[in-house]
């Protein structure tokens, strides 16, 4: 059969992984996906995906794509998956791509979601992938925060040492936190995003609510394009890559 | 101080227990929240639960009461008890009872719940707390097979071996199963239940709609009075304790 191009969608618990990307030292996603590949092609196949997480970060719509001979039917392909892969990577969907699809460099948009969870209203069952909180300050302030890092700016403030990036600029679309029952969520959607950004944002505003600074210092903060202005980066158990959108 | 009695409402995660009740071969919840009490007292206290839950077994609402000395106001007791036990406990809620409340003894009601999730909706963050099954049968034919056993019945049938009450008759007020986003949950209600009871009217009502049978046969089981009539039980991971329900 002659190859065709599949892009996959996955979801996984990232508590224990060291992330997506191979490395030598310790359990990686793309490492297990590759494993179910190999076995279903009978040869090794390559996955390329959208956003590299880091160590400890969930994916509830994590895009790859790769090459297949495989003569599975597609919508027969997270069955065939699923079923070799471990219990904490689920495959959920898959569908043939154009032939110069990259899930990487085709994606037109990123949306990420991070869980806070206040000590007061703390639970048994979320505790590996929400951060809990002894005080949390009020929504209100914190979304003035949220809404100054909206639109095209220079997130190097919002970068970490070993991002690679040549352009810091990004474009946020929306950032904000919600209330959804016990729990607050904050959810960004940009272009892309830098290494360790998202969980820089969320470190920052709760830092800078914590000290109620005024919301404009939050542009203060961005406007210094350094990583020196920036708060603790929040851990990684809360953060959820939620979805990758494509414009096609 | 003098004593007063208090309750408290307790979530956990059963998945590294081996259920509530102390024992010498594992990690129990009973031993953490006396280990909590202890260190808030300043001396050892005895604890008395609503439902002795099995090992694996979850709770969102699992009552206790115990006798208490100590000068902390009740509203303050989850967060200072909170702040001692491991992650996988917490204390949602605590109030003062009357001297002769006892958290098994003045129950009324139990709520259970039990978790599936059909294969082809799996998701890698329900994996510790839901049973995954391949196909599922329908609701309709299964909650005929569930309304067998509303009411007062003698459930010998769905009791284990070790169950040690004196009688088997137990009243189920409601069981049923929901369709809940992509799970289905299986929830029941009785004055109170047998040992194992639920996992096993669970895993006999799966066996019997996947052979087909018709739902009298759930009648005819029951009616058996007999360990032998059952189905099997259905994994501790997906059931949770839900509420314990007092007349007062």
């Amino acid at each position: 059969m002659t190859e065709r191009r599949l892009r996959l969608r996955l979801a996984y618990d990232g508590t224990d992984f060291v992330g997506w990307q191979m490395q030598s030292n310790g359990r990686t996603v793309q490492e297990e996906l590759e494993k179910a590949l190999e076995t279903l092609h009978g040869h090794p196949v390559r996955s390329y995906v959208a956003g590299r997480t880091d160590s400890g970060v969930h994916a509830r719509g994590q895009v790859v794509h790769f090459d297949s001979d495989a003569t599975v039917p597609v919508d027969r392909f997270p069955m065939a998956l699923n079923s070799k892969l471990p219990r904490d990577v689920r495959v959920a969907a898959c569908g043939e791509a154009a032939r110069d699809f990259d899930a990487r460099r085709s994606a037109a948009r990123r949306e990420y979601q991070y869980y806070i969870e206040p000590a007061e209203f703390s639970d048994p069952f979320s505790r590996r992938w929400a951060l809990t909180l002894k005080s949390c300050p009020p929504i209100t302030t914190m979304n003035a925060c949220a809404s100054r890092i909206i639109g095209s700016h220079d997130f190097t403030t919002f970068s970490a040492i070993g991002d690679q990036s040549e352009s810091k600029i990004r474009h946020v679309y929306s950032a904000g936190f919600n209330i959804e029952g016990r729990l607050i969520t904050f959810r960004i959607a940009a272009n892309a995003f830098l290494w360790k950004m998202v969980r820089s944002i969320v470190g920052t505003i709760l830092q800078s609510c914590a000290q109620k600074d005024p919301p404009e210092a939050m542009s203060a903060v961005l406007g210094a394009r350094s990583r020196k202005a920036v708060g603790a980066t929040v851990p990684a158990k809360g953060l959820f890559l939620n979805r990758v959108i494509y414009d096609f």
